[in-house]
């Protein structure tokens, strides 16, 4: 039977409806399958006992005002907290470039909110993250794919989508989701240089940055960007709105992040967000804030980093044993993602029908690419499973290209 | 000096800007005005004690799902949990007629997102919660207000209105924001037929139901659209959207409510969440579900009732006492709200400027009128105030409106 609702749904509800993570998401919860499908952090680096103490101490001294409505902008104590950071190892910024958001996926909502039209164009890394188009999707976002390699976008490439006039760039410069690719230096410079030449601003998505295995950090595009316009320690107002969240340093499902931005576009996105939802939950940036206020994410970082160090290495390790010499991959720096390409021939999402047969699970790459192709990508997780989880999915994955590999007479 | 965001602003963020209730909020801050402005909870039921041992037992037990990522729909527990009671005290639905939302506001928008194209009509009552209208300016769409009286929104001037096409009906039937009046038994009954006649649906926003202190409880109109279509037991498939929350419950800083609707609906606004902020708060969600429980809630609201009643007395009895004879007010059943009527001569806005400077706060009624109107309007909040608050404000505010009146020559 059909409801009063039925022919109600607005125009906007048409390019809605890809639920790809949502239902891989789904796949990850079958206990029996090895998932390097989701973007899940490791369960065992989650602060639990740091988290208990910090729930005790706000209810026990602040519960009035944490369990009360708050401020559309986010818990001021908390604000200045990621304020300071945010200038220690990044690009000076005061508590007024700070917005609080339920996780960064909100974030990229209301910046679709902001300044998407319909049929505006956006420039991004092809492929990107799959979170991003869905968000831009629902405010009829269409997409200029730059190019991109191992060192992340090619900004080369960029002039030309820049003369199309796209509304903002998006990229995400550190250990990329999906392709686990990191921005060189060169080329951040070059993208702040050709942003300003063309007047077109940035976003930049940066949720993994402080999860570097080697090498050298990088300065973020925000930072370089402040500096190619010397800003010293004032207000940031620069041409770049920086994202990054609380997810993969503490834990996702306290659903915390946070908007880097002008405070112009500040006070824009407060607007967004008291249509949105208000605020974000009170209690929980109260003990996020009592969870960090002590330095101790500084600390944390480095569990997490060590954590992922050792299961990255292990994937690899094994997909070098394993995985067919017809098979490439990405060796990510940090994050949470590496990136498969198999031959032309396959086709991932025919890969994965059969590793979950076989107990194993990844995420095909085609939905990344903004405007189709990439059929034979697949995006792996090396933060959730266990190294031991690792080793022997990785065995499965392996064993199960080879046999299709040979199955299509290229053995 | 501008920004490159500067000129990039989307069609739709023309209609943001109206912050009213965040500049209210500011308001309520100051610590030295006793402030009826606002629609805060009263912080001193807040069960801080239960809050305490749901937080410990939950990171005892399940810190590694409660600070995980976890399902769109929310945590399958809390959602059972809402089903059963819904079930209980209003309309039979099962766990897949729930959404777990961040907030009623967070329903309010995304019912926006699904349903109103540009220039739609929404049908409600005049005046209206304030947050619906934020909410849905940002989608475009514009009103057809019905008016309303001690007995909600008159049905009877209803039709006239279903003849100009909204794409849905909105009404707050249980002592409403900001009025505080509730539509009587017939009002609903003729309210669902009308509907289904016109086949226009519904969303019955119903944030304060359980918050009754005098009277009998009336069904809900989800009830008694259920009971006209004939359902038992099975999936809820009318016509009507039910809006209901946590915030008043329990505590409005952790953001939970929940939207009942058909699962056509529901998986529709699966996916506009997936796209707005991928889930709500799983540690929230968790914490709720052991709060709630073993029956905690049911004893919970006795205390609520017992303190919000003594407080709605207070101010009744003090505004009786204290207020000049040409203002007018409602004797709210239940909720947090009751609605003053100025004489024609005095504008509100006018009156709190003066009233502030007497430490004393309130909310300017025109702004919940959708089409502009009622400036001799005022919205008194009595939930949040002590009893010596109220009769303190509620003196400092009738001598000011005594003043006032008298000098423009009307005592």
């Amino acid at each position: 039977m059909k409801t009063a609702w039925e022919y109600r749904y607005a125009h906007r509800t048409q390019k809605m409806g890809s639920s790809v993570i949502r239902e891989l998401l789904k796949l990850t919860a079958q206990p029996d399958i090895i998932s390097f499908a989701g973007g899940l952090p490791a369960p065992e680096v989650f602060p639990v006992a740091e988290f208990k103490q910090a729930c005790n101490y706000v209810l026990d001294h602040f519960g009035a005002q944490a369990l009360q409505y708050s401020t559309t902008e986010g818990y001021g104590p908390l604000r200045a907290m990621i304020a300071r950071n945010t200038s220690r190892y990044s690009v000076p910024i005061v508590t007024e470039n700070i917005l609080i958001t339920s996780g960064s996926q909100q974030a990229l909502d209301f910046i679709g909110r902001l300044f998407v039209n319909r049929g505006d164009y956006i420039a991004l890394e092809s492929p990107t993250y799959l979170g991003a188009l869905q968000a831009w999707n629902a405010y009829g976002a269409q997409y200029i794919p730059v190019p991109a390699d191992e060192d992340g976008m090619i900004v080369d490439e960029l002039e030309e989508a820049l003369r199309m006039g796209p509304k903002f760039i998006y990229v995400l410069p550190n250990f990329q989701n999906p392709s686990g690719s990191t921005m060189s230096l060169e080329r951040r410079k070059k993208l702040v240089e050709l942003a300003d030449r063309y007047g077109v601003p940035i976003i930049e998505d940066d949720p993994y940055g402080q999860l570097r295995y080697e090498g050298e950090h990088l300065p973020s595009v925000v930072a370089l960007d402040s500096a190619y316009r010397g800003y010293g320690e004032e207000c940031y107002s620069g041409n770049v709105i920086y994202l990054s969240t609380f997810s993969k340093l503490l834990a996702p499902g306290i659903r915390l992040a946070w908007v880097v931005a002008p405070e112009e576009v500040i006070k824009r996105l407060v607007m967004a967000k008291q249509a949105a939802d208000l605020h974000t939950a009170s209690f929980n940036q109260y003990v996020a804030y009592e969870v960090g206020k002590a330095g101790f994410l500084d600390e944390h970082v480095e569990v997490i980093r060590r954590t992922y160090k050792e299961r990255r290495d292990v994937m690899l390790e094994m997909m070098d044993e394993m995985f067919p010499t017809s098979v490439r991959w990405t060796r990510p720096k940090g994050g949470m993602f590496l990136w498969g390409i198999l031959p032309d021939f396959l086709d991932a999402a025919d890969v994965l029908r059969v590793a979950i047969e076989r107990k194993v699970a990844f995420v095909p790459g085609e939905a990344f690419h903004p405007n189709g192709g990439g059929a034979n990508t697949m995006r792996l997780n090396f933060s959730y499973s266990s190294p031991e989880n690792i080793r022997e999915g990785i065995t499965r994955l392996g064993t199960t290209l080879k046999e299709l590999i040979k199955q299509n007479g290229h053995g």
